[in-house]
């Protein structure tokens, strides 16, 4: 074996297009408040959602499929330009085949042969799909890439545990990433991840319910396990996360940084960023989208690239913590 | 962005160890024979299985940390010479947080900070990250990959479907990757997979009971809707699979393969390569492991290696279809 062997960074990538899909029902925060017996404005003032989305009839297939599609119209291109779908989640409608065959089929690429594959680190599966795509066509693996991570949660939501599911959304995020081209700028420059597995059940499922939740429709309110506290995971996040954005990349500025797209997971998991972000990078939808775990992080990105928040040659930053319990970070130029 | 962009084979990656892990339980087929109502001698003689493992109190994640102890050992390593752990199963524990987490937390490495995660297309999971890997490592993004396959399928054995339940075993088998020295010959010198959701029915779970099927403990027998139809499968692999080998390597030469190491699932399956390879080059395993699904590649690796049948520098031929409708295939040399 002789063949020369690069350098890990940087990594000619480019997020070509970017889709998402939302659920049609609204669920006001006003409606659950009133569900779960609690006060006025308290989701608004102590989780910072109004509302979110849950799903009626979607599924996760669809759901994917309709992101996939927005985000491969929106790069100029047709699904068969495509040669790979990551579906990057732990929602699944069946285990087998794989959650991301079945996104396949929903858009009607049946026959097409695009090799499908899930991707699953939870909440960081979306960055984690980023991180593969970006070595795979910096290998000329393959060329264009779609991520896509659908995710529904609203089929867990435990009434009598209103923290939780007042905070939980469902929606679905995608992207289409490329390789660079000569003379454009985009490109991964950084990519660290940590799991450290001690934290493992800060956030997950217990018990024996624990085994049969994720899935939809086979589920009954009240059946569920999905369990955490959000406090513990802030200090499980301060402890392990401590070095972490050093190591990632030792010549981090906060000031460096366009945007910083973090997991959506809580008002405190994202007023804490404040502390090392100015507070104006620090990109925020779980006012209108609450916690959609891997959904999350594309539903950002694409909120921020849409308001032209985000422009072509902007730092970005690509950051968060979730059950594993797993750190990811990404610095990428858009 | 002008890093350079190498050409996608061959990539330097090599199996530098192999290890797996048998649940102690030996399940005959003259058991199963008598439970089902079987005539004497019908599973091996139907089947080619003589006999094959089934968990009692072993857990996915306790079969994947001592496959991936035994890798390591073999690779002459210790644990925290890894730097990723990828799970490619379809078989979970838990959810949330992923298997991967679980099994490093099974390898007493909770505070090593070893990144996790899991990497999912059905029984082609094994190859799928041996495919990904081995571009991580062509670009540096890692160092030495744990790969591990941890499968139990007998939680979901329906006896009242003798031809499925008789056919499924249990077992892990792991490999530690690593990019291939100056004066080594090791490479991955082509991979191909291609996805036809129109089979997605051939195998996978149907029904309302197919969301909680594959995990550990929820499911009692009778509970599940794990399904396919050897005859079915195999008509549909022979349509799918036609050109594919083609596809994969133009080169393609029946004779130039020391092993072929295909899907262990059905004696059906195996004998019908006998059409395009030399018999003695098919390697076999589920005579005494049934079919393991994404286990058995690492099964039948295992096996070649251990009894010498493959040595350094062979060329070894990766093959294997499944549910999705999914094809992988990836040629090496060990």
């Amino acid at each position: 074996m002789t063949a020369e062997i690069p350098q890990t960074f940087p990594l000619p990538m480019k997020i070509e297009g970017i889709g998402r899909f939302l659920p049609r029902r609204i669920v006001t925060s006003k409606e659950l408040e009133e569900r779960c017996g609690l006060p006025d404005g308290w989701c608004e003032h102590k989780q910072g959602i109004g509302e979110r989305r849950w799903v009626t009839d979607e599924t996760v297939a669809y759901m994917g499929a309709e992101a996939i599609k927005e985000a491969v119209d929106d790069a100029g291109l047709a699904l068969s330009d495509l040669d790979m779908i990551f579906c990057a989640t732990n929602s699944f409608d069946r285990v087998i085949p794989d959650q991301a065959s079945q996104i396949q089929a929903a858009l009607g690429l049946e026959e097409s042969g695009i090799p499908c594959m899930g991707i699953n680190s939870g909440c960081l599966s979306f960055i984690a799909a980023l991180d593969i795509g970006a070595c795979l066509l910096a290998r000329k693996r393959f060329n264009r890439i779609a991520v896509v991570s659908p995710v529904i949660s609203s089929i867990n939501a435990d009434f009598n545990n209103p923290v939780v599911c007042t905070m939980v959304g469902d929606g679905a995020s995608a992207v289409v990433l490329s390789r660079t081209l000569q003379d454009e700028r985009s490109a991964v420059h950084a990519v660290h991840m940590a799991t450290y597995s001690a934290g493992a059940d800060v956030s997950g499922f217990s018990g024996e319910e624990r085994r049969r939740t994720m899935f939809t429709k086979d589920v009954t309110s009240g059946d569920v396990a999905f369990q955490f506290d959000p406090q513990h995971m802030l200090k499980t996040g301060m402890r392990y996360g401590k070095n972490f954005l050093k190591k990632l990349w030792p010549l981090m500025n906060a000031d460096s940084f366009k945007a910083v797209i973090a997991t959506q997971s809580t008002r405190l998991s994202l007023e804490y960023l404040k502390l090392s972000f100015p507070a104006d990078r620090i990109v925020s939808v779980i006012d209108r989208f609450g916690n959609c775990g891997a959904a999350g992080y594309g539903l950002a990105l694409y909120d921020a690239v849409s308001t032209r928040r985000i422009q072509r040659g902007d730092l970005v930053l690509l950051y968060g913590m979730g059950a594993g319990w797993s750190i990811y970070g990404m610095v990428l130029v858009y």
